[in-house]
């Protein structure tokens, strides 16, 4: 055995994460475990079960994160592998879950190898990272770092009307321990990639370098319902040719500026909608995003030049709403580098690349190094019942991340292990 | 008296325009006389009524478009005056029911003036113009000419499940006359613009020279559905980003090719029209218009190529589907000329110009020399309740048209009747 690797099963990992896509599995594939739902609470079980029979410490704190506790040689900060098991109403089996069951993973092996860490490492499941049942996402690890007061989280009112507190204790995870009272050394968050560009790329492994910033307007137009047999097209005040452009130009802007930039037009609803009439109205969202936040500016601005100067020249009226905006963030560039070289050493090909999704890294980086680890999504499906990424997959992202929290984590029996696992 | 004017009251015209207006009208202003209901049969009663008064001979044909001639000197063809009573759901006082009232108006002063013309002057008011609850609209001029069978019209089911041929009868307007029986010399329609080109250029009469050609065509562009935050520009299928870029371009063309072409992206549907969420798809109408045929069918072709080139760009599989072609329609050249040269004899400043909205003139010019003449409209509104069109302008209009029907009808006394009004 090289003393800087794991004997990690995939195939023990491939059975967890179809034991727990079992709980509130849909029919026909994917499965419902909404934050603090039944199914959400079933899953918890399930994975406290796990990792009980691991020898985890398990605690829940108040807005009933789970962490399991490997003790190392020494007291102090852990080392900790973390995501989360709550999913979208049609979620798949990975999102989240990957990055906690790889973590019991990573202690499955520490256990079989006999490994006594110097540092403790914990696996970490947070609260409502999805954001469909209550907002905002990432919450459980919002409050984690202290970005969030828990009574305040305690008391978010779901989509549903339900009280978060009381669904917590409904489900049986109000937990008594106190919040940010485990302290991470280093967090490390495994994760489906979520997008195309690993598997267009054929790329193995994606080296997340930060968390793209997230910048939404929802714009309204207001020109003027006309006739559309009788109204020359200069004397109209077009809404819907208005949103055309605007969508138009906004995807060239995206196009031009290049690199990571993307800017998306999803949602278009004009009034009254009709083959024959010049549309009055158009009510449009515009996405924007980038992983630095100096560039997001600068494309946010040229948009705001493009509406501007669109509206006038198609005589309509715009109003702007801010939907969100997150700046970007960057994962410790030391964590980072690990990542890639650790990925390389193990003979797999890299691509440094930002998540355009949200992830509870982002909220962990605040207080600790944080670096994730893509693997390729099937299509580049995600929060979709066909969500999918191959054994293969798994399994070297699964190496890669045993390797980096045997390194984090650091060796006590280094020798004894070696010996025992040598030829 | 000028031998060739007429004394015609614009305070009758739109005393019974009034009248009729007040015959299924709404709250708050408006009217909604749908084709065949209820309240079509009581304005209808209220016209024959009139017609009545004024000593017209009232037929009924087998569609229930309702004629009303005041005899010439002489038989033969009649000098027909028409449009429609029927409104859409939310309609005004002047599209359609200005015509035909005016034709009452034309008789009433003829009447007061003891004015025997040679050939007969015919009041025409044809059902089902809008089409707004039975399809195809201009139905009852339609089967006047012979463009479509009775039995079949007859058979029409209205939007509500009705059949017209009960309708009529339940209304008692199933009439007994035989279609085509009163022949028309020259069709005159008098309506308002339905545009703003006459007010905004501050212009008193529109020639009507023709009713542009229109092109209905509904595009469904399919793409795939992707993560707006983690699917790059360049991987992406946008459906709604190629709806976009259609609709913007195929304006572009319009403006490009200029003069009477209009183009209008009315409505667009994306799915799942979710803000973080590159579109799937996009179903969008595309309206084309102009008054030659020829031209009309390079815009398409052009059209044609911009959807083509843009789908191969963006990677989105393109479904057409024609919802409405009709060819252009041009009126009587010196039909046309007359309605200019009167209008002008008249002080009045005059702009010549395609319809482009459907007419009953359109179907009428299949038998026989038709006009149309138009006054402003303010704000170019129509079917919309706040339709309207100022007294003068009605007059103006008005006093056009009783001219153009004493000079095709012909005056048989017109010593008589010349003497009587000389100072």
């Amino acid at each position: 055995m090289n003393p800087s690797s794991l004997p990690v099963s995939t195939d023990r990992l491939v059975a967890r994460l179809e034991a727990l896509g079992r709980v509130g599995a849909l029919e026909g594939g994917g499965v419902c475990r909404l934050a603090l739902t039944k199914a959400d609470g079933e899953g918890r079980d399930l994975v406290v079960g796990w990792m009980k029979e691991l020898g985890l410490d398990v605690v829940v704190d108040g807005i009933g994160n789970l962490f399991g506790t490997r003790a190392g040689s020494r007291p102090g900060p852990s080392v900790m592998i973390g995501s989360h098991i709550d999913t979208v109403a049609t979620g798949g089996l990975y999102d989240g879950n990957l990055g906690v069951l790889a973590g019991l993973e990573v202690i499955a092996a520490l256990n079989d190898a006999g490994i006594v860490t110097e540092h403790p490492v914990t696996v970490a499941a947070f609260t409502n990272e999805e954001g469909a049942r209550f907002q905002p996402d990432m919450l459980g690890s919002l409050v984690h770092v202290g970005g969030l007061p828990l009574e305040e989280a305690l008391a978010t009112k779901a989509v549903d009307g339900a009280v978060l507190a009381d669904e917590l204790a409904a489900i049986g995870y109000a937990g008594e321990a106190s919040i940010g009272g485990i302290e991470a050394a280093a967090y490390f968050e495994y994760h489906i990639e979520q997008g195309p560009v690993l598997e267009a790329e054929a790329i193995e492994i994606g080296v997340v370098e930060g968390v793209q910033g997230i910048s939404w307007t929802e714009l309204t137009l207001t020109g003027r319902s006309s006739h559309a047999g009788t109204t020359p097209m200069r004397l109209r005040r077009d809404a819907g040719l208005a949103a055309a452009r605007i969508a138009a130009e906004v995807a060239g802007l995206a196009r031009e500026i290049g690199g990571d930039v993307v800017a998306t037009v999803g949602s278009v609803k004009l009034t009254p909608n009709l083959v024959n009439v010049v549309a009055a109205r158009a009510v449009m969202t515009v996405d924007l995003r980038h992983p630095d936040e100096g560039i997001l500016r600068v494309v946010e601005a040229r948009f705001a030049e493009i509406v501007d100067r669109v509206a006038a020249e198609e005589k309509v009226e715009v109003a702007r709403r801010t939907l969100a905006r997150f700046e970007p963030v960057a994962f410790a560039p030391a964590l980072v580098d690990r990542v890639e070289a650790v990925a390389k050493r193990q003979g797999r090909s890299t691509r440094r690349m930002f998540s355009g999704a949200g992830h509870d890294a982002q909220m962990l980086a605040r207080v600790a190094p944080a670096a994730m680890i893509f693997v390729p999504s099937v299509g580049g499906l995600s929060h979709n019942v066909r969500e999918f990424t191959a054994h293969a997959d798994l399994g070297n992202g699964l190496s890669v991340l045993a390797e980096l929290v045997l390194e984090r984590a650091g060796h006590a029996n280094v020798d004894a292990a070696a010996s025992r696992g040598a030829v």
